[in-house]
């Protein structure tokens, strides 16, 4: 794919992730953000909050599961996605338009909470977190990262074993 | 500040994030970050790592203490940050240049790992951690998230009772 | 202004600007754009259009009036800006939301086409660059660019001359 | 390819851009950009130049030309590519590193200026704007954008002609 707008935005759940699951079994998890610009008020001295930007996200799969999992209502996060358009009819034949995030990545922002990682769909982990096994990541075939060791395996594999370059 | 260049950037940790005081007691945590591209190689009908992008990540207060505590070595992040640039000269006399972020947001990604949350700098949490209490997020006073709502307060204060736009 | 979604677009134009002005003689053009991912379809061996993203762009003052000078419809461009959401009712009093970008700069891409550049806010045109008058930007008291030099002559001054740091 | 750096540079151009061509007849310009920070400075009640950011990118095939035929010295441009890392050893063998951007579309910031357009690819120039011959772009069979119209052709064609959504 090329010609696509990749977009990143920092904003906070605006309610618990809604994780669904297609008739063939793919993990589809949705949630909505709202991203808070601030002004600096010079006469209050103090900063006020714009108003927000809501975007719809939606991610897929094995990372679907991570995220309805890990995240919640509040929860503050960056994603990184491509932008996209939907158009519908309402029942009364009237076009619509949303626009929405196909989320690339997301993850909880750490500016005002600490994370605990556990590897997802294997292992143990630190804390007797069980994962029920499998390990099957679910990816389609044209996923570049279906292949990609987990972060911690990778962290012990290659890869970061060679000399940086300064 | 106009004009910035901010970038995001999806990479694992080179290494554990060092974490470190100012004379004045700030914290500060660095890492090094590498993002790897994927090239889809017609031949071996595989997807093959591409030449790795190393960037230094600087963050400060709360934010440095929550990023030494959740991030290690291999962790999958996504950074937002300043890009800038600081020239040296060597112990010969030589002019060097190194490019660095500046951290706006970092959060571990999801893709291969579940995260459990904690408040930080403050509260008691699900499992029991207790961070001593304090609070003092030592943020500068012209941090416009200087006095956010934690993420968990945050959900249930204002802010998002507010009816969805649609 | 912190926290604001900031994104950059690659489109064309659907139509040409429009160019008005506030009661108050500021100028503001509006332009649509379209932009259109392409993925690679195995099968016929091509690329493929996708579904378009469309979005409204606003631009104030003298960059407007570039803006409405210098491009037109079918014009490939790169647009950077803040992503707004923007709410209203119908007169049926339904709630509508529209997403649209304030723009912060945007330029022709040279992709398909060359470009011939004047300073604006002077006179000439067509034969022969004139760097010479004019030149009141009009642009707002807090506006960072206001006192910039124009592109022209910020090469000739300072800032450039400075030996690269490599 | 997957998992790229991304970004989006606004910058002057600290020379005239060189244009090149590889031993198989292939055009690439290199040039380098300079992306000055401004910070508002409250005792001075003036925006305050910071320390640049400096970048070289590179662009092929008749984007190159076109770049080399419109940019210059001092030209403000929007620059949106893929952060590079290359590493080599001076003749002393030692190690160094530069970032540069692999330029995937650029142009003329219309902040200060306006733009005059051709097409590329055909011949005039000047008066008289003439989109109908010629048009080799040179592209790369795997180029996404080798087969499409140019930009004035495209807005006369399919495409903008269906109903924009809203």
């Amino acid at each position: 794919m090329a010609g696509e707008t990749v977009i990143t935005v920092i904003g906070n759940l605006v309610d618990d992730p809604e994780l669904r699951y297609t008739p063939s079994g793919a993990a589809v998890a949705k949630f909505r953000i709202a991203s808070t610009p601030r002004t600096f008020d010079r006469e209050s001295n103090a900063w006020k909050d714009g108003e927000a930007l809501f975007l719809t996200c939606s991610v897929w799969r094995q990372y679907a599961e991570n995220v309805a999992e890990s995240l919640s209502r509040g929860t503050r996060v960056i994603v990184q996605g491509r932008l996209k358009q939907r158009s519908y009819e309402t029942r009364e034949g009237e076009k619509r338009t949303v626009y929405e995030l196909d989320v690339e990545e997301v993850g909880p922002a750490l500016r005002f909470s600490t994370a605990k990682l556990n590897k997802s769909g294997g292992g143990s982990g630190g804390g007797g977190r069980s994962f029920g096994g499998g390990g099957n990541s679910g990816s389609a075939p044209d996923d570049p990262w279906a292949s990609a060791a987990p972060a911690g395996a990778s962290a012990g594999g290659g890869g970061f074993d060679e000399d940086p370059p300064f």
